[in-house]
């Protein structure tokens, strides 16, 4: 464990930032060795082992370092410091939860760096003695990935009140444990409030090639894109595969098949990447290689910056799929679930982080996001600003993911730059639960 | 549990059959309350509890009727009745597992049937003071359905030679868990010898369509047909489904799709129902809602009459496969396994067949199957009849797999007539391991 020491001058405060920088590095690659897998990854889904591992080191950091863990009911962690008795809380944070076989940066990133800048937010109160209108947490938000449980960004989507706390409680894995089970079983089943936000930052990997490619130090997020899932089931009848003719069959997997190509050609029907479609669960029953299938229960994902062109994909589909439950004289069930609006971030925090970032001497551009993040769902509940740092080739959810340690201390330069603006009140003014849902700031107003 | 008594007189004779049919009724559908599910099938997979369950049952059964139990090292059991010391034993059985929600007759009919019938001829010797020539006992075949573990027909073909005991005993379910570890869980890995087989009887539910179109009460097998199954591997790279741009993906499970439906169309090419296919064990990895699939793991099965045709589909698929890997830009292994010649059973044993069903004054017709059977297997090491019963609307390896009471009364009539002329010496002078594999014993003699 290590921590900065608060520097004494100027010359001493770029030792000190030196000395904090390389600390970072060190926290960063040794959390990534939690759940590490053969190829450089990390296999750390939500409430295993793997994932208590780094919990319980995030815990013993933040202690260790003089904040206040707590823990509420669906497993967020939150390390508060507390710099304004009865003030509420600017949120830092992202997850430290991963995909199967996923890259070590995806989520860890934002969280260690939030903590080393929020240590260097309270070192920097106490050197400047100014006082801060507000205090600082850095949240650790549960079940990011929704690999293990669907869906996916539950804890901020809890703590935002856009999931009710029961009904996550209740999800199960594919093995039938529920959250509930998960939590109580690793010790993260807690009881503690959490704080009271009243901004949120978070920093993160793109995910992505626009910053790479343009040599572009830093992301801005204005808007999210809309988003859909739909769930397939494919109910068709279980079979002897060496005993029933083929014309006496209704196979759910070739029907199922059929679906999963269709949810691919579906974005032929737009401009080139307008649109973004994939079925990534897909479970055959009864899976045995001589019986042939009776079900495929199957998940498809939607993406597009323009809500109507994801409208216009899921009626297409809906088509194909009748079609295809009539060829092959099966019941196929659709519903949509997990539909995210197209999200706006408050200008104002857009504007915050262009000068945090001109501050650090360094370029930034504003961009959209694809992906879903923790910031999607809190920019609901109190405005929020969302950063990215480049992503090598733009690859993510795999191994091979990676970000350089540079960009990584870039990142964590502008996020404390924004932390120190937000703990001194910037952006508090713009809360307002409904303005950022659907429409940006201007046309809210307007 | 119910045993038949031995007749004394024609008329008791009579009486005392009816008494055994019913009691095997009763046997059987207190067979089927193991693993039951809630459409009227079972579920008793390989090495379950369900299937001790069944286990503990037969056990039960022949101690008490007078059977020595053995158990040997692969799981199959045995209950044998010595009719002439020393002298080599006519196996008659079947097995007792099931697909997952499979149907209550598959295996469990031949090997409750064998029971009884074992026991007749054991009352008809006692009865006639003839000696017969050979031992009989009834076996329960391990692992015959391969859902959980593959490849199906596991402990036949140890036994006749055709697959390596410690080999099988290292294969694992998809949980990890070893043939050898699953034995040991629920005591059945057996140490002891195997009766030595000089014959071997079978009777089983047709699983297709044709004794009930035209009205026949048995089938005899003529032969078997030629499959294959090929082990497919797609291996793409895993991302992000919401970050990852179209053009950028290397889906594993789209190229896995059109895999799928290439097995199934290749049929096309040959005359209906000439061949027929299937994919029916498909995994995906990770298998999570928001990653673009790494991995699809498959297998596929062929199937026909003519061993030619199940090369020529082959072919074509591996040219398909070749390309659906270019056009993806990702590997795709293919690998054969499984392959199970075109095999004849013995004429002599047909016609021993028809003997026995006009002793009973029942119909019969000739037929092949396109199912694997553990008679299949022994027909490599003794000369073997393979005998169905009529499947209503030939539906199999589903919970609604049905079979009369009247028809499974009337095989266990041929079956018993079978078993005795097996004992009394028939077909033991055919033995000849070469013969029937891959040729009638008319092309193999000529």
């Amino acid at each position: 464990m290590t921590t900065a020491s608060p520097g004494t001058s100027t010359a001493a405060s770029s030792s000190a930032a030196a000395s904090s920088d390389a600390a970072f590095l060190t926290d960063f690659h040794h959390v990534a060795t939690f759940g590490a897998t053969d190829n450089d990854g990390v296999d750390r889904q939500a409430l295993t082992l793997e994932d208590k591992q780094s919990r319980d080191w995030m815990r013993g950091w933040a202690e260790g370092n003089g904040f206040e863990v707590r823990v509420d009911a669906i497993g967020n962690m939150f390390a508060c410091l507390e710099l304004v008795p009865d003030a509420p809380y600017v949120l830092i944070g992202s997850h430290l939860d991963s995909q199967p076989l996923g890259g070590r940066f995806d989520g860890a990133y934002g969280v260690i760096a939030a903590l080393f800048a929020a240590l260097r937010v309270k070192e920097n109160v106490a050197e400047s003695g100014q006082k801060p209108r507000f205090n600082i947490a850095v949240v650790n938000w549960f079940n990011e990935e929704g690999g293990r449980f669907a869906p996916s960004i539950m804890g901020s989507s809890v703590y935002a009140g856009l999931f009710d706390l029961d009904e996550m409680l209740a999800v199960q894995d594919l093995e039938g444990t529920s959250v509930a089970e998960a939590l109580a079983a690793i010790g993260y089943n807690g009881t503690d409030a959490p704080p009271e936000a009243i901004s949120y930052a978070e920093i993160h990997i793109e995910q992505g090639r626009i910053l790479e490619r343009e040599a572009t130090n830093i992301g801005v997020v204005e808007s999210s894109w809309y988003t859909q899932k739909l769930d397939i089931d494919v109910l068709g009848e279980q079979s002897h595969t060496g005993a029933t003719a083929m014309a006496d069959r209704h196979d759910a997997l070739v029907a199922g098949a059929k679906i999963v190509l269709a949810v691919a050609d579906v974005v032929n029907e737009f401009a080139d990447e307008a649109l973004v479609s994939s079925v990534g669960q897909h479970v055959v029953e009864p899976n045995s290689p001589i019986v042939v299938p009776r079900r495929v229960h199957m998940v498809a994902d939607l993406r597009s910056s323009d809500p109507d062109i994801v409208k216009a994909a899921r009626d297409t589909l809906h088509q194909q799929i009748a079609s295809i439950a009539l060829e092959h004289d099966i019941t196929i069930k659709v519903e949509d679930f997990d539909v995210r609006g197209k999200l706006y971030f408050p200008e104002t925090g857009v504007e915050l982080a262009e000068k945090a970032v001109a501050n650090e001497g360094l370029s930034i551009r504003r961009l959209e996001t694809m992906a879903g993040h923790d910031s999607v769902a809190m920019n609901h509940r109190v405005p929020a600003v969302m950063m990215f740092v480049p992503s090598v080739d733009g690859v993510s959810h795999c191994e091979r993911e990676f970000t350089t340690d540079e960009d990584m201390i870039r990142g964590l330069g502008v996020l404390t730059n924004v932390a120190t603006e937000l703990v001194n009140g910037e952006l508090s003014e713009d809360r307002d639960g409904e303005v950022w849902v659907g429409k940006s700031v201007a046309e809210a107003r307007a």
